[in-house]
């Protein structure tokens, strides 16, 4: 069985707080993980407990290769299998799921977050898409495993990056979004809810708005993402 | 005369508080109660009285037989006789009513909550239904409990359960919410008021939108609720 | 020249603290001001200063009767002679403008605040009204006495009770709000702001929607005002 | 080398800290700088940083005369050509740029913010304007230089004064606002977002409401700003 280490829990256990604090989540509603693949886990909040009640201790482990819970009374996240799913088949370290309310509109109207400018061309290189809705089989069958397969063929079947574009909103139910750790991970979801909430506007005053494009939106994320990225203070000493 | 416990007037200067701090009322509207069916009475907020001046003291008892004032000197919330028509018809605990800004927008707009995503079917199984307009005679006499009964109307002449779509809204009025106690029924007037803002913008942007299928809706809320709900820790040692 | 009771500067002192921390207010728009009618002065905020800067001393007086700053070296808000317009023609203690995001919407839209809901007809007894726009002979001379004499038109002409209606949009302006008090003032105007998110609202999602019956909003005016009033603890001992 | 004045690097923390609490900029988003001709330098955020990990000695300085950094290991904001560009061609003290939710929403819909009321002529006399779209030429070379430099056409090209209007939506992108220091700027890109907002919503709820006429536009531009000014304590003792 693998050995979780504590310092996973420490990051997922803060992880909680920072995302209780976004104002993404209502109530239990969201949940976000953190992998260690050379230990061969992934930690996650536990289920409908209150962020309040969270501690690195009450952080489920579960295995990377089983999908088992790991040493623990507490059963992780119901959405556990969904983050796995997703750990499996796309190169990040965190993950996390929201109910954020303008992300959720568009996955319950079945509409991706179009890239309609420089904000969004800063994080996602393009829309970030809607997957398919689930049949009947799927949903009743291994549900929460089977959303993560469905969000995997979302990016596999269309030629998508989930490196390049690392959130989507699953059809009628509502946002996931990854990165390189847990904190990116929250990060680009509280900047897909400020997208979100962008999009559904100009949905509104301006339906026929052209798009961006395609070079304005290449610089914006080539200025950030990459071997030319001069944004931000990488290149020189601090 | 019933007994009035403390320990219910407790719960419901609490739950006042609660409901304060919750974002869902606007100066004084809203009011909460709650029920003990074997003493027979309910406790709701005094009338017109700012929240911050309840106190357990100060919060009035109302007879579930009767329907008349226990032992106060203050005039219970005009709305208690509509409370006391869903405690009579319903099974709960608690009931709470706001005038949250989008459910009362759907009320007045006369349009249902409508089922649309699985944050909806996590909480409420089906549409969260508008009542109809109440007739002249309905408003001039015994207005306050025939807004109860119409809410009850509203349940019992379509068929739908009142334990599994917890909440309703009375046209150009507003909503009302109930559940096993009064904190949870405030758990469900927040999440009606949520559920209510992301129908509003779905309504917007995507009018024709389709609904999720029902065996997805069937899942999310069974998966939480029943006899064979796996959500939370209910079936494991904490 | 008549003299300023300091206990009107506290009040409109401390009414300047409330409106401040409402919401209501960007910068420095916005004023509230009291009338002593026995000493026959209105008491206002100074012009441009910010509200952190206001003190019972730095308000300024303004008579009745000749509409001069009485005693003071500050300017009073440039809004002042709108003010005098209407504490000589409304039955009112206390006047207040603002320039809240939905009301002022709506007053750009030149669209009144209809009475939809239970919630409105609480506070205001009809729809709050729309001024039609200013002409250009209003505008340049003496504009801001000609805004209150179109206020006070728009009620006299349409026969509207100010005392029933206590707000009014200004076209391509903003709202202003009065009653018996400069506290009460600032509350109608926050219910104001709230009934005018709810009216957009509907407007968008329903624009179709029928009104409540006349009987509705009756009911619900007269249970909160006037001698058949049951609302609230003032038949009681409290 | 031009000297950069300490008070300068001290002005632009400071008002990088009112940045960060106005509620305009999401993360790292946004910058604020301000500049001293005299000295013939411009000091701004640096690229990337916290806006709580920004010291007056890690804003940066810019020469006027040639864009060059001055005496710094930190790269300034990569926007800064962009105010570099406005500093050369307009009258002003600060530049800001942020990325508000309304203010970018009307930039994505490649729409003005109209003057459709009197809140707007108090601050712009006149629609704030949306740039034309950039060439794929200005995007690859030198782009936040052309950002700048488009920016200055919009004014120039069609006769707007950036005195008058001190602000722009650069076209799927976000706003621009200055003013004659930068705390001016940051109260112009507070009240540009609060004019983008009721702009937003008048066009969904009244497309075609009529504008306010130009006499109205000018009294109340004229009676904040310029010769005849009577708003706010300017012309009185205080």
């Amino acid at each position: 069985m693998p050995k979780v280490p504590h310092a996973l829990r420490e990051i997922v256990y803060q992880a909680n707080l920072r995302l209780a604090r976004s104002g993404l989540v209502t109530g239990t509603f969201g949940n976000v993980s953190a992998v260690d693949r050379d230990a061969g886990v992934f930690v996650i909040k536990p289920s409908g407990v209150p962020y309040e009640d969270v501690t690195p201790e009450r952080t489920v482990a579960v295995s990377l290769e089983t999908g088992e819970t790991i040493d623990s009374d507490l059963r992780p996240s119901s959405d556990a299998p969904t983050h796995l799913a997703i750990y499996r088949a796309f190169d990040c370290g965190g993950v996390v799921h929201t109910h954020s309310e303008y992300a959720t509109t568009l996955a319950q109207a079945r509409l991706p977050v179009r890239c309609m400018g420089t904000t969004h061309a800063d994080y996602f290189h393009g829309d970030v898409p809607v997957t398919r809705p689930m049949t009947r089989e799927e949903v009743e069958t291994a549900y929460e495993a089977n959303t993560g397969l469905v969000i995997v063929e979302t990016f596999t079947a269309r030629g998508l990056s989930p490196v390049e574009i690392p959130a989507v909103l699953v059809a009628n139910h509502g946002p996931f979004a990854w990165g390189p750790d847990a904190f990116t991970a929250i990060e680009h979801a509280e900047v897909l809810e400020y997208l979100a909430a962008i999009e559904f506007k100009v949905r509104l005053v301006a339906p026929d708005a052209p798009r961006p494009d395609a070079f304005l939106v290449d610089k914006h994320y080539l200025r950030k993402h990459g071997p030319a990225a001069y944004y931000g203070q990488r290149r020189t000493r601090t």
